[in-house]
């Protein structure tokens, strides 16, 4: 049994929060279950220096995590002076995301930036935020939809993430802090609405695993990501 | 008329959410109308160097925006390598506050740690801090006397803070931004439950104001302050 | 008695000595007792950023000390690789005070920059700072004019600082490092010539403090200020 | 045809060539065609804070590029101040790498550091580097062993990388950087000598991929392995 | 008997191999015995901002170590977030000693920026990054003047660098890292190809020295770069 | 004639001004004509570590230069976040030049720190440093010595320098900033009071130089040095 008690193949109670942001064009509190994280999408950024004149869009997102978000107090990065290694390719990887959905031309040469801020943390940070943050990016292509800021249909797809892991040699869905800190391996699929992957992380956190052994996660986390689609359709309807 | 219509003694709708983080030992939402705070205690870390030794405690706080807490984006302190001389003067502020009420010999040689991250700003998110940084701090001593960690009464009086401001000649309480953005002056007040003043920050923003002026702002405040006290006292009950 | 043996209202010997370097278009060194503060004026420097383009011009300060300044040797600011929390509170509040009392459309689009450098310090660094720097930013403008690099008025009034503090209960004027140590309170006040007031800043130091005591603080402080303002006037006659 | 008309499951020429520094305990410089990477291992280091007095040893990595290494000159991070995301990522991968063969009770409380520094980047240098990377890493084990440093058998297996992409929508194996350029999705891949999966890394760069696909790129990057291990062996027979 | 057994004027083995970087314009591996600098230039960089319009280009050098280079493993600049004060005053060496043999007039307003990386250390690795470094600016010339990307002719001289040191009362020539540790005074020379003296720098260690030991380590200075320069004829003949 | 209208060997009027400072236990106010410099030496601070438990002592120094020091305003490298490359090498060259004067085992294992802040600059500020850190420095020993925190005789020899240039082919003493922009070669030398050599740094601006320019320059930089150390003698005395 693993330590939540969940079925292998449940998720934690999921809910997606819109229009939380009095500011932001569009906005998502996510919750999977005891991890809390606030998506906020700017609309109408200007493009990096390196898009200039291309007539492309970009759409990236920066992550972070209060202080007192996990259990343990960390300390704040903008004290230490810089973003860690692990904030670094959490929001590189939320950004690749959003991007896989995204139809950059489509766009035009504006930029939208999604942040990802955890306000309580329970394992599965950055899979919430990639869910979330597809809430937050729909609504603000919509506000700029609305202002006649886009021609053309921007968001090609749904996008979400889940988690999965081998806890006691069985595969598992959405672990929790608890879960994944003795996991035997880890890993995190970002999979869109039609099924297409766009991201594959998995790590042998103890011993290396099989090729079944990592089939059975692969399939374990469609089960999870196509529940999280249809909760990001009822969320925008 | 001021921009919120709110007559000028009134306080903007404050609610104060004790705990609301499932790991803080002490947490506090406040809400001076639409700035939001997530303030929450960290208890039991160790002192720093200089007090090493000492017998006594410390109470100390950190300060942070989210990025698209304000109305525009602001660029996120950990990206930039730094936190701005505005975001230490608020910690320092917080920091001095708590300790005014604060008896550090009696919280024994401990240190804690409030972090107060503002999660949708509108102006007065120092005041707001302050306010429910005191009710995060009391959760955590509370949960700290439960566990005899401490000896004697560590927190000795409420503190609590509110802004004011002379807007098109006249003072009025509690500035929101837009307020905030043109008001001719701008004054923050730190006051304790027992009416002793624990800070004073004033400063034409214009024109340098007269001691009358000034006074009316300070008489404002000691009304405002008094209900947040009375607030505090409420939910603490 | 205090430990200066100064009358409660006295200030210490107070010298301001203008055109002390050969580069800086306004310069001033300024004592207050043993604390000595090398103040120079950069003028025609281009605004900032967003001003760019306004008409306005800007005045702001930078603060530095240098390592043996204080008693005990401080680290280099520089080696550490940024400026402290205070260093930063501080130069903020001196270019308040001197924008309170510049007509900024007036100066047209340029930027004049007062750095403010102790080379000696004993207590009273921030307001010794302000009311030397005046003197600079005056023989700025001066040189400014006698190049016709400007069209109206731009200094409106003197400005000048000076900390008072609650010593053994008692209200005293331009507190020194050792009195500044064991004080219960402090304040700093910037008031200008005409008496109108740019910035109050008090603190509690150990116990909070009553409205008549911070009234005795601010008529000792309008005292101070206005030996100030006279020498101010003297120096630049 | 692939750019570099390989065959679709053809590595480029590769190389171990071992002892290659004076002074560090084992070393390796690898190339796969013209990417080449130095590995050097320091042996004997003292753990890191968090392991002290653990009884258990460390395996870590740092990664680096020459600044002229890539085809376009790249700002030195050293000179920027701070290592890229991307840099923190690679290196990161590496230290786990390594670790997941490597038993670090048996290692007992030292740290063996693997610098991994490219000399000329074609493409395809983290799976290089850690595929040097366990060739400096084993002969800093013997270096140990020899000088009686370790009681038990640290090193349990081997362990290779490989990238595998989609170009053209075929899956091709070992990406130089014009091809690793114009993929349609890239992968990496590490994995031991008996074949246990150590980490997966697929990410589509244009659209999503297909659950055949990304198949596809797991068997060829197991050919592909195979072949490294063998010649790891040799290497170090 | 110095340590390395030489004669007091012999210099270790040196060779320099050209065109070592796939992507470099020029590029050179400098041997000083076991002292190996890589050394690369890039052609065609911008200039510096306060170059721009001034028709003239730059000659600019960026020096670094791998952290195993030298014997005990030392920290990596870009982990540590800056470059040491000795990284920096080399490098600048570097780029004064080329800068004096370039006609920047001639060069046009582009810029060169040669890399001098230490892939191993045993003393004297700036005076090896110099002499390495001559023969990749000269390729990088030779490689702009094919494309009709210089009118004029740029390099004016060969230039060349050597340690000298006082060991055991002894002037000695080309100091090893065991001979360089022990030395009494350590010098390094630059010198151009007709005789002309670029930089002198000489450092007493323990005791100043004489006059008559300066002149000493200069005349052995001389007779070592001239062979050098001998070396770069042949290498770029 | 050279700029300066003074004879060739003449060096500007030079002052050491000492115990200028309150709290340091050594300072001098070095005048070189128009470059101020404020020395102030900390006596007692405990050793790097690398010299703990040595029995060593150490001295060492730290350089800044005031923003308004030179003619054109510089960054202040505080709020630039880190030191230059140049201010790196002057204040390890200060530091060299005192330690090659001290007898470290004589001093114990304490520290001595020269802070050398220039409040004026016309050129030459690393000599006059170096030549008034020895005040500062001699004045810290004697401060010890009469708290017998020393044992044995720690000041071996007077260190000063100078700098000496060719302009318009002429060799020439001391050079301020308009002679020094114009030279064709710049060269500072740091001699003992007995005539040793502690540093030469010579360097080529526009041309290389000869042997004979050079012989001249060191000739020379032996006749001011001999005035400077005499003019410690005196001050000291």
């Amino acid at each position: 049994m693993r330590p939540s008690k969940r079925a292998p193949d449940a998720l934690r109670p999921v809910t997606l929060e819109r229009a939380v942001s009095r500011h932001a064009e569009g906005s998502c509190l996510v919750r999977f279950g005891e991890t809390h994280v606030l998506c906020t999408a700017t609309a109408g950024e200007p493009v990096p220096p390196w898009l200039k004149g291309s007539g492309r869009g970009w759409v990236t997102a920066e992550y972070g995590m209060l202080p007192r978000a996990p259990n343990d107090r960390m300390r704040r990065e903008a004290a230490a002076g810089k973003q860690s290694g692990r904030t670094q390719e959490i929001q590189r990887l939320i950004g690749r995301s959003l991007r896989a959905v995204a139809d950059l031309p489509a766009l035009g040469e504006k930029q939208i930036i999604i942040d990802c801020d955890v306000l309580q943390a329970d394992g599965g940070t950055r899979t919430a935020s990639i869910t979330g943050a597809w809430v937050a990016l729909h609504d603000a292509i919509t506000w700029m939809e609305a202002r006649s800021m886009i021609k053309g249909k921007v968001l090609r797809d749904h996008v979400a993430a889940v988690s999965c892991g081998l806890y006691g040699g069985e595969a598992v869905l959405d672990l929790d802090y608890a879960e994944d800190s003795e996991a035997d391996a880890d890993a995190n699929f970002v999979i869109t609405g039609s099924g297409g992957i766009v991201e594959v992380q998995g790590t042998a956190e103890t011993e290396p695993f099989s090729q079944e052994q990592f089939d059975q996660l692969m399939l374990l986390a469609r089960t999870g990501i196509a529940q999280l689609v249809e909760l990001q359709k009822l969320t925008v309807a």
